[in-house]
């Protein structure tokens, strides 16, 4: 507890909430609308604003004078930008062969800086084979074609004349946590472990118009989607999901969809690997099956323990990840914590999400916040009292369709060791006795 | 209609949607799952993909190499920025007394250059009295005092241990749309109009939460915010809604709040006039009445017809408009449109838009995008069929407590003439036979 004076002057006597499970973790309707009391809480250890003692110390605090309350601000800028002060708060890059592909690799979103549920576009994470291109729109064009009556070609400008739809989803790239994957927990920050995943309202069109427009010929089951950047990334898609969610996404977040996501527009696939979501879309080539490129063979195909590789998984599993507290942050003593994280899955809403504060031994149901929308993240809560002692702390996460998140060693042995795609297994924070906080393996 | 040759050669025989109201609005359902059929509306004019005649064409345009396609493009970056094709996209300055005063006035966030309905933090709206003040959230502090058992200062950083919760809010300033008051219609964008509203994902701590750990006071019925600016605003606040939905908001859309939002804090209240929404909020005072501040005396009043003027109209009303198409922007010949706006209450949620393409003799009821939530901005659409004739486009809400978008000559009979604030009546474009669209007042 942080010893201040003055705290021993206040007069707090109400009890905690309700344990929830062991550990502090207590019941995450202590805040609802009607049962508001943080009195528990003050008496619980360190939250709480400094007290002031006496009506002369706050009128002297009401009085204070800052420097920027004496000069006037800056005026109005076009685009505004985050705060000066936050400039630590940027994506966290990973460059595997910068020296000789500087633009190969990914950026993650640091989910453990972040609240809430959507991600700014200037923090959406990165993945890309060949950097970002610098295309122009007023030459892009889309062409859709193969096993179609009307091969058709869309300018940038054509297309924002179509009906749209505006959807909050997440994008989750299949290859995210992969470095909890390795026989060694990672010791690196939860964003840079979990972070490529983002969340967006997206605009776009319905991809299902397009093709209606082409006219699929009924032995079109599959469509070839490739990119207009240099790497002329491509993946094949079952035609029930074209026909489905997918769209042809223009806008993020209410602007254009930014460079690093496809500008000036980006296939979307809700809920599934995110490299399906073809970006720079330039073509869509109607097929009778899967063309079998290299991102569906050479990569982003799951191990099995026969030695087989299986492809085409698309659907992102059920997953969460608590993101405060969260390794490499450092807990300011004992008392009360909000406990708080993100929750997704491919198969639809999340039903609910756990908290264990024990490894799994008794488990805490958390808050979600509303609205709970499918294929989108969905931020979870729960008030925890830290005793001050080591902790072991996991979120495990559930779908409307009954997943529930996987143990580490229950995932793993699904696959053949090496496997780094689809990886949701529960992530274990290790919060030590003097508030360090570790990634392990438990 | 665009006169292309090969239009001709299409085999396009589908009829159109139903009609939903006169002048070519049609049905909202057309485009629902089930009923995905664009060929009608591409045998209506001017929407559609060029068409590939030939096999060969189609080959070709497969084959077709760009620039960008041939080198590596660009590599990470921590935070990243709008594609520099969309440099045009950004707040529209208003600085009435530049000269003297180049940090007075507001900026509007583009409606009509963005879609869906979250708005990107680097346009959201602004208005200041004194400018962007440069805070140092390390010497940053909020004072809660006066009726109160026990005053409270509290830092950002021990603010950051309170329990949270995120919700998507529209923000509005009272004075939105003032200059559709004046006796001539302004020509203007409908962002430059319109666009001091905007939309984000809010996360703070219930305003409730601080004000039980402080102690009320039974004769503390108002509150009155404080700016740490230069000019320090204040407004007076009724008690109910501080322990309603007020929140002290810390993140917007994921990230740290914007320094011309409020950075490190502002105070939030979900659906009232923006500036009771106090920004830079640096204390909140517990009082038995309102303080009668500058901002809700000489400023922020409504002018009654009777000559006096109305205090704390906190709400703001029903309202929608149009922002696709809109003002200054030009029609690309007759045939498909899809008509597309927002609409929004301070009551609680948008129940029901209405769109009139003959100045509301007929309404077609449009589509509303899901989630529905209260007190935030809903995107509607509805197709359209343009005949290429003169057109007066409106949009009417309909909240869920039954209040309905007033007519300006109704929404003008509540006030004095001269009054500017709370105006929300039913925005008229006119598209003219030549396409150019203009604001009217019919």
């Amino acid at each position: 507890m942080t010893s201040k004076g003055r705290r021993s002057k206040r007069e707090v006597t109400a009890e905690l909430p309700a344990p929830a499970a062991d550990r502090g973790l207590l019941d995450r309707r202590a805040f609802l609308t009607g049962a508001v009391k943080v009195a528990g809480l003050v008496a619980a250890g360190n939250l709480s604003g400094d007290l002031l003692a006496t009506a002369q110390a706050a009128e002297s605090a009401a009085r204070e004078i800052l420097p920027w309350m004496k000069i006037p601000g800056q005026p109005f800028r076009g685009y505004g930008q985050p705060a000066k002060y936050e400039e630590e708060v940027k994506r966290v890059i990973h460059q595997p062969y910068k020296d000789i592909a500087p633009s190969a690799g990914n950026s993650m979103t640091p989910l453990h800086q972040l609240q809430g549920t959507i991600t700014p576009n200037g923090l959406h994470f990165e993945r890309h084979h060949s950097g970002v291109p610098d295309i122009d729109p007023a030459r892009h064009e889309l062409l859709i074609h193969g096993l179609v009556r009307r091969p058709l070609k869309f300018s940038v400008e054509a297309l924002l004349r179509y009906p749209t739809v505006s959807r909050i989803y997440f994008l989750e790239c299949s290859g995210n946590s992969f470095s909890n994957a390795a026989a060694e927990p990672p010791q690196k920050s939860c964003g840079a472990i979990h972070g490529m995943i983002s969340c967006s309202e997206w605009t776009g069109i319905p991809l299902a118009l397009l093709l209606d427009e082409a006219g699929l010929d009924p032995k079109g089951k599959w469509i070839v989607a490739e990119a207009g950047d240099a790497a002329a990334m491509n993946r094949s898609i079952p035609m029930e999901k074209a026909l489905d969610d997918a769209m042809i996404a223009l806008y993020q977040n209410g602007e254009r969809i930014r460079p690093e996501q496809g500008y000036p527009m980006r296939l979307l696939l809700p809920g599934w690997e995110g490299n399906t979501s073809v970006k720079w879309l330039r073509r869509l080539t109607v097929t009778a099956g899967p063309v079998y490129s290299r991102e569906e063979t050479a990569k982003y195909t799951d191990l099995m323990p026969d030695g087989r590789a299986r492809q085409f998984t698309f659907p992102m599993g059920v997953k969460s990840v608590i993101t405060h507290p969260s390794a490499g942050m450092t807990m300011k003593g004992r008392g009360f914590y909000e406990v708080s994280g993100l929750a997704w899955s491919g198969s639809g809403r999340i039903t609910q999400v756990e908290v264990s504060a024990d490894a799994g031994k008794s488990w805490a149901k958390a808050a979600l916040q509303v609205p709970i929308l499918p294929l989108a993240l969905t931020r979870f809560r729960l008030p925890w009292n830290w005793d001050g002692g080591p902790v072991l702390l996991q979120s495990r996460a559930t779908d409307e369709k009954g997943n529930i998140q996987p143990t580490r060693e229950k995932w793993a042995a699904q696959y053949s060791a090496g496997n780094t795609y689809h990886y949701n297994a529960i992530q274990t924070w290790n919060i030590r006795q003097e508030g360090e906080i570790r990634n392990v393996f438990p």
